[in-house]
């Protein structure tokens, strides 16, 4: 069995993933471009792999058909907009993924960005580190209304972590939405995705790519939104529509955006020109604790299938639905 | 009577405060200079004020003696380092404080401070923003033990923002410790100030500035620390001697560090140089409602004051006792 390492970097703070490889003397290659792969890099590859352990990169049906020996991918994380299940089920390749290591990680970024936005706290710090001292008015969480879209795992760990803060009001909204929340929390409401565009101070989401979530945020939604809005999307590009964001920032239509994740990755795009938008590279989950977790449960599940064992952690059947559904 | 405004920015948010004076015929001024006024520019204005509504500028002996009608200084804060109370009470000048308005703003802002500087937030901003994709690792709160020195009315409400978060320990250090607050919660023990620099991941000051407390973070103390430690000042400029931190953030004795107040402010100097030091414009109270809030109490007070009323909140006994033992 050879194995493929796609997602960078990787096993760089923690070598335990490596050794657990070696110990089973299963052979593998690290990306040898130490980036997020291309289609076009990825069909580029020697394709004699039997396993790839993946981060973002699009695998799509033409690279799935390219690597012929292909029979198992193991997912570091949780988000499967990245790979086409439908044709991985078709060639009988079986997915896995990572779905709960993510969320801690996540949640904590999503809670400094709030407050770093509603006090212009990367603002403040720009200005002075270019000679400038302006003291900058913010709001506080605990006036705040925030709305939660999508409330999963890292959705329910961040309304964990927003606990001690006392929000005004925190409105979820969930496709499925769990009764267990709101009564086990103070102050928070299911509501419409429309309601939480109309009422919240800040607005973060924590659904994954699908059809159905891109460009869910358009010019349209943002002109629905409070002036004084922030948003912040550490979840998957193309949910917030790029080329909107961009306008409604650069004409005040809102206050300011915190986001960590992109259409293309790596970013360079015009977000870059645009000061009260707070960037980060794809960070969320990349806490040590988090992202030596999800390396680890990535490879182990990689090794029980080189090794024909049961596995643990393959994508359930409501992953496929919704790909196929769209 | 006749009221001097040095503070600023005062009553642009909310303009309640100046309403207050108004309706009462009071006469005001607000500071002309539109910043921190150092002790000279206090000397060279007009003489004939009764109250000072003060912010933090040098509140000297020097200057006391040259405002030949002052009879109350009404503090927009906590902080009473700046008034020279001793010489106020030997002139029979009263002052008061609001002492619990900025707590809630400083301690969000701190709270965000602490998981930027974990995850890197700012670098990656600064990368990003200058057209580099750089994913930076680092770690939670829920990893780390957080060290809070000065456990007053911040350092509690920090504690209660962070419960939310499971850190893996909090140490506390005050020199009155609260026997409720490690009840209260889980983890939280109280220490020595030499344990919170030996073990915290992060630690930040929510202490006075006294005789006692300047310069009570030096080189000699950070030496001691973690060498991935985070240190956080949303307290008083001069508690971390600032040159002692230049170094060590040059040297990289400590990961990262976000400094909100200077020995002088507004501040210009070597820090402004330092990438992996977030600062911000002394932003700690600057939210809309505490900000408000404070402005409006300080205000009140000066009315009370103007109008022989009794006063809410004059400073207590012990603060003049603190700046007289030193």
């Amino acid at each position: 069995m050879k194995v493929l390492i796609t997602t960078v970097p990787f096993a760089t703070e923690d070598r335990l993933p490596l050794d657990l490889l070696e110990r089973e003397k299963i052979e593998y290659v690290i990306n040898p471009l130490n980036k997020k792969l291309t289609e076009s890099e990825l069909l580029s590859l020697n394709d004699n792999y039997d396993v790839i352990i993946a981060g973002t990169e699009p695998i799509t049906d033409k690279v799935i058909n390219s690597f012929k020996n292909l029979k198992f991918i193991s997912r570091v994380g949780i988000g499967l907009d990245s790979v086409d299940l439908i044709s991985c089920r078709r060639k009988g390749i079986l997915v896995s993924y990572t779905p709960d290591a993510p969320s801690k990680a996540v949640a904590e970024l999503t809670v400094s960005l709030s407050i770093s936005l509603l006090r212009k706290v990367q603002l403040s710090n720009l200005r002075m580190h270019n000679g400038h001292w302006n003291r900058y008015y913010g709001k506080r969480l605990s006036e705040c209304i925030v709305g939660i879209i999508g409330v999963g795992r890292i959705g329910s760990q961040l309304i964990q972590n927003l606990s001690g803060f006392g929000c005004k009001k925190i409105l979820l909204n969930d496709l499925n939405p769990s009764s267990d929340i709101d009564r086990q929390h103070k102050n928070i409401y299911w509501t419409s995705k429309e309601a939480i565009y109309r009422e919240s101070d800040v607005i973060t989401l924590h659904v994954p790519l699908t059809k159905k979530t891109h460009n869910l945020i358009n010019l349209k939604e943002i002109k629905t939104m409070k002036k004084d809005v922030v948003l912040i999307n550490t979840s998957r590009g193309g949910i917030i529509n790029e080329s909107d964001l961009i306008n409604a920032l650069s004409n005040n239509l809102i206050s300011g955006a915190a986001i960590d994740v992109f259409e293309e990755e790596p970013y360079f795009g015009p977000l870059c020109n645009i000061e009260n938008c707070i960037l980060t590279s794809h960070m969320g989950s990349m806490s040590f604790d988090c992202r030596t977790k999800m390396e680890i449960e990535a490879t182990e599940e990689a090794i029980r299938f080189c090794k024909s064992q049961a596995l643990k952690s393959a994508v359930p059947n409501e992953e496929y639905i919704i790909q196929e559904e769209f």
